[in-house]
């Protein structure tokens, strides 16, 4: 393997072979081909892009780079959910529980908040002594005894991934849907899932604000799912104002237990559930979305779905009596009410601000060492389209301290507009992606 | 300086301000911006290029980045001459004591053979004893005293360069003209210099064979050699046939000191003279071409010519004796002639394939460790459109043992082509570049 040739040849626009690619990048993991090399390779596959073939080698070459989540002895169906991420998206939340109190194993790997968006990590170490940190036996042996794990990465885990991913943050090769794509699925097929279900974000606060970037991803991940003979279906949703109310860590804990407990904002609900619903079909324990529906609500009504969180939090030296008391949850030091400056319309409520926001009052990361604070951020109950008052209350600000509360104000401030009317905005669930191609949803 | 930021705008097309382009060469050269991030960049610019500000700044950085050869107490006109390297191109070997015999001082930098070129320090390294590595202030001196020195670049010299050079060389982007310009004038404004002639080659033989890129690399030189105050002239010259006959290291510095005494093939007198004519213009001792070739013819056969050379070989530690007698250089073992294997009309003798037969004898590097032996190679007396008859000598090979000389008889059955008829090949000189535009020269 003569690397530059490689290079020079995805640079010219031509492909790599299956045995090319695959030592490259296996080669890569192994510390045999210099960052700088991968580096201007990445930055070729920007320019020239990957083919399909091209993109299943690499994904399977960056599974094979590390060990897996092996849970092919497991006679359930194993489904999990990933999101491309936004502000206030807290769905993992609750269907991890709810999913796996219905006899499905959901072996959930998750991040911690990246940019401006929240992680799932982080939402869930503002438990008391919640352990995100298991290893990849733990995670085995959890998810047999109970059907579910919420956890980090591990190091032994598509490490060729962790390795390719800290380079393109530092050249600007991150924004490469090929990449994204091989990227995210070769973690989630660590898992050794029976079928995925992904929540492409779509609108300002995404990190593919255009929906055509974003439907090119879910294809592109439904087709490696494939390859790899794991069933994939993508919801498109809304990401151009925050999912639910809550954000920021504890807040969106908070907001998911009591969706468990059958509370909580429709436009989360509903995402919750149709996200929910696919990843029941793809389990094959329901036939059809009305199916589906109803034994999520029965989950949630019988009170097993709730049950199940605290199973997994016990399990993870978490405070399980956060479920049925969330004043448990780490509370802010000082709220206060955001009013509306005017009479109007919320013309926007603008995710990315909000997400640098919570950020600025402490909880979130400007780099990977900082600490969060898991108590501060909004509840914003204010939605796109509603009609307010001078005066009536559109958010509560969380923070750690009276001086902070006028960050909180600045952020909401430059986050909602109020008009004259509604701008239009991003249909709730707008396109199911699937093997059979793009389904438009009627709003 | 945000690294991944300047490599994003300028994968989005952008162009970096003087003072981010400064500082990122700058820091790169001092180890503060690591390779991979280079690389990226590299690439980046392979696709989105450079504008002329961005490549001023290029090179005015890289020759920032470490110490010049200051000869700028010299009174005398400095004139280097730079090829674009090819196969027998021998001409530096002849205009450097041709030219500092008249009086102009010549402080030129060479390198070595590169992929299947031959390099000026591996052709004066067949004098048994000649030093071409002289430290800066060696070769200041040198210059001061003989208005002339034949030597390699030192590490003080341009590091960027050398440090971006391996970079690109490792991962496909060499092939860059902004970056091609940028390097090769920051190394040889590095001389100060008060006048740059350039050969640019064209055709199947040279690093850039389509004649608009060699047109567009000449433009950017002079421009650059220009914005430093430096004129510059470009000669866009045939490298789609060997020059001269003589391709080997000391063949061709035999064909040099012929060339020297007054005696050598036509199509090399007409390049070398060409060239120098252009030195000595830009040098303002003459003001016509005429002029220039009158001085030239005497300066040679008065001996002033060779005598400067036997001045400069004994000045770094060569055996001057080589200049009188050739028979001095090292001389293959074996030899052969190769004949024409019919009758008919030569249509090509293909430089690269020669190049690489005389890698193969073991006259040139297939890595930098390589050591190199200066006996070997071809003296080629056969041309494009000459007529020859079946049995007629086209060519001798020289070989250190009598088996290699099959390798030898390959290379010339794969280089030499006998037809019908002449095959069009480029004019020996065509165009000349200056800052008023490119001049189309008649054949």
């Amino acid at each position: 393997m003569i690397v530059p040739r490689l290079i020079e040849r995805k640079r010219n626009g031509g492909a790599l072979s299956k045995d090319e690619l695959r030592e490259l990048i296996l080669a890569y993991a192994r510390g045999e081909v210099p960052d700088y090399q991968m580096a201007a390779f990445l930055m070729a596959v920007y320019f020239r892009g990957l083919d399909r073939a091209e993109m299943t080698t690499l994904m399977e070459a960056m599974l094979d780079s590390g060990s897996q989540l092996d849970l092919s002895h497991l006679e359930m169906a194993r489904i999990d959910k990933h999101s491309m991420g936004g502000v206030g998206d807290k769905t993992s939340l609750v269907l991890a529980p709810l999913i796996s109190s219905l006899g499905i194993a959901v072996p959930m790997i998750s991040g911690r908040g990246l940019g401006h968006t929240g992680g799932t990590l982080d939402k869930l170490e503002s438990i008391p002594g919640f352990r995100t940190q298991l290893t990849l036996a733990e995670t085995r042996r959890q998810v047999a005894d109970i059907g579910c794990a919420l956890v980090g990465q591990t190091a032994e885990l598509v490490p060729a991934d962790k390795k390719m991913y800290a380079l393109r943050d530092s050249t600007a090769t991150v924004e490469v849907i090929p990449l994204i794509a091989a990227s995210i699925m070769s973690k989630k097929l660590a898992e050794s899932l029976t079928g995925l279900v992904l929540d492409i974000k779509c609108g300002s606060g995404s990190f593919l604000p255009e929906l055509d970037k974003g439907l090119e991803l879910a294809k592109a991940m439904v087709e490696l799912g494939d390859s790899h003979g794991c069933p994939v279906v993508a919801l498109v949703t809304a990401m151009d104002r925050p999912l639910g109310f809550a954000c920021g860590n504890a807040l969106e804990m908070k907001e998911a237990i009591e969706m468990l407990h059958g509370d909580g904002p429709s436009d989360f609900a509903e995402v919750t559930f149709a996200l929910g619903a696919e990843m029941l079909l793809l389990s094959g324990i329901c036939r059809t979305n009305d199916e589906a529906h109803a034994e999520m609500r029965r989950a949630i009504s019988s009170g097993q779905a709730a049950e199940k969180l605290e199973e997994i939090i016990a399990a993870q030296g978490g405070d399980s009596g956060v479920v049925s008391d969330t004043s448990r949850l780490p509370q802010a030091a000082c709220e206060a009410v955001y009013e509306s400056p005017s009479d109007g319309v919320v013309a926007r409520v603008e995710p990315r601000a909000i997400g640098h926001g919570i950020i600025a009052l402490g909880g979130g990361r400007r780099n990977m060492e900082d600490t969060v604070d898991p108590s501060v951020g909004f509840v914003i109950t204010a939605k796109p389209g509603d009609r307010v008052a001078k005066g009536q209350p559109l958010a509560t600000i969380y923070a750690r301290r009276k001086s902070a509360l006028e960050i909180g104000r600045r952020t909401l401030q430059e986050a909602i507009s109020i008009g004259d009317a509604a701008v239009e905005s991003c249909p709730l669930i707008s396109h199911r992606v699937t093997m059979s191609g793009v389904e438009h949803l009627r709003a």
